[in-house]
């Protein structure tokens, strides 16, 4: 598999994504080929600091001149930077050389690049962000989780399709549960737009094609406690949902800390439970999960949060490496199919 | 003090009310009346089993026949329904026999009732639950966390307003940091509702008549550890990051647990460690929090959670108490007399 990498994307760029760099191509032995996107004296000047060997053959520095800022407006900047290091690494997408896009830089710009370079998937009217959190009987995905902030009530019943193959092809559950983010589970809960979509979600899943449950409206501890595999909302919402979950898991963290050194009893008590501490860390931190890959465009596009650290960066690579392998959009092709053939019989 | 408890309010009505009476009544000694609305048959044979004493002169019970249900539509329960506990409590409000009215019923038909019946403070369109969040530099109120999911730019003017003279008249804050909840900090994020809201809210900040200080849009982090007194957005939004917050807080919790009882060794360190899971819960818990004030409305409003526990109504009571005897309404009532003075001058 090969991965072409964004080098200047993220608040800590370039030094995150070369130390990322690093610790994917020590770790995963299925990356053939990793392109390292951006400026080429920083890379070649970053690298060593970093423990990144440029003589390693599986890299391959493609240079690009501009760089998109986290604060500009996406689509207009791909529009003008040509040369940036997001629409150079997605080219590689698009030409077939590179089988995955790792970015963790302005997400706007990562979505508008992908809708335009790879294009939609026939049957998809938006592209939408899968961000996984820990829930007790797997993993459940926010769709959308920013790519797409005024969504349509439609496209959320694209998410639901594509979340649901995309549950069943790369995590295996059989029957994917697809619910609304609203504020109350009652049917009667929500806006005008949730109404709406819930309206068209449920309507769709009573003509017995969709290939998911609908379990309704959910809240917050659905989320970690229901068995729930997909979780539609708008793209506003749906940042502001996981940027919440991460912050209050931080700052938990942080608390149970400083709790424990209070003291040199809670100190030493903390030192006999330490593994626990670090299992906590494993399932709860953002770091873990790495990316969160863009469905439905023509092509494996995985987004990191802006804020990634190297850990975050590697396991971005590995995510978009796992996607690539399993085939994530033969899976909602074969589900819109499906869907294309029962109408037409 | 005297307070109205809505004793049929909640998910565990009426136990959990019963129980929550007597915790406050052992526990404040301001607490000079508690009005236990409700089916009177149910509180008197309940309340033994809770340890609520009915002699206790403190209590008067006042027969409600009628139930409001957490599914129904707020307002038009509360029009039909004359009879229900929700309506009987804010009755007692309105003719001054109670200080503050406490309920972990329907939201909506709390906050109807309320706008009804004690209408709303001159100058303000729109009531708004206020829901503390425990900040580093303090506590941040979410505002609006659920009362009004549909809100114009205009209501979240009349929030910060509120929030800053609450900040400043309840906890003291000097000069109140008012910003917006939205999808990015940067100032172009947002949804044309969040973009018309910041540019309304600068626009008055810019006046210097403004009695906070606006930092613009933030995000999920900043709800805890930036300086942050007042964080503005819709009741969709709000209610669905406090509910994101407690449910992340009270997974944590729980995957803690899990990994401090995996082992004896790690529960021996837990045991020593103990009292630092005892902070961690005081400080991360909604039950510490209790209730929630509404605010703009002619009177004390406290709203608890449905899922309310015991513990959860008793601090809920002791927020209506705090609310009342620091006269949040004047302050309110002050801040919008100082911008007319203003105005007029």
């Amino acid at each position: 598999m090969k991965v072409a990498l964004d080098v200047m994307g993220g608040d800590r760029a370039p030094e995150v994504n070369l130390a990322g760099a690093a610790a994917s191509l020590a770790d995963f032995p299925s990356l053939q080929k990793l392109f390292l996107v951006g400026d080429e004296a920083a890379i070649r000047s970053g690298a060593p600091a970093h423990g990144l060997r440029l003589d390693d053959p599986r890299i391959e520095i493609v240079p690009s001149t501009e760089v998109i800022a986290m604060c500009e407006a996406g689509a207009t900047a791909i529009r003008r930077k040509k040369q940036s290091s997001i629409s150079i690494a997605m080219d590689l997408v698009k030409s077939g050389q590179a089988d995955a896009f790792v970015s963790a830089g302005n997400t706007g710009a990562c979505v508008a690049a992908a809708q335009i370079k790879l294009r939609l998937i026939p049957g998809i009217e938006r592209a939408g962000i899968a961000s996984g959190l820990p829930n007790e009987h797997g993993t459940c995905h926010l769709l959308d989780a920013g790519a797409n902030p005024e969504a349509k009530p439609s496209h959320l019943l694209g998410y639901a399709i594509m979340g649901a193959a995309f549950s069943r092809g790369v995590y295996g559950v059989k029957n994917p549960k697809v619910g609304i983010m609203s504020n109350g589970e009652e049917d009667e809960k929500g806006t005008p737009f949730t109404k709406e979509t819930f309206a068209l979600v449920k309507d769709f899943a009573a003509t017995g094609k969709a290939p998911f449950e609908f379990i309704g409206n959910v809240e917050g501890h659905d989320l970690f406690d229901e068995e729930l595999h997909v979780c539609l909302c708008d793209g506003f919402t749906g940042n502001i949902v996981l940027k919440t979950a991460e912050a209050t898991a931080k700052a938990m963290s942080k608390w149970l800390r400083q709790a424990l050194t209070a003291s040199p009893v809670r100190k030493a008590g903390a030192l006999l439970a330490k593994g626990a501490f670090g299992e906590l860390k494993q399932r709860a931190s953002a770091e873990s999960y790495g990316g969160s890959p863009l469905l439905g465009v023509n092509g494996v596009v995985i987004i990191a949060h802006g804020g990634s650290t190297a850990v975050a960066i590697r396991n971005a690579i590995r995510v978009g490496l796992e996607s690539a392998e399993q085939k994530v959009n033969d899976h909602i092709r074969q589900a819109l199919a499906a869907l294309d053939t029962e109408s037409a019989a």
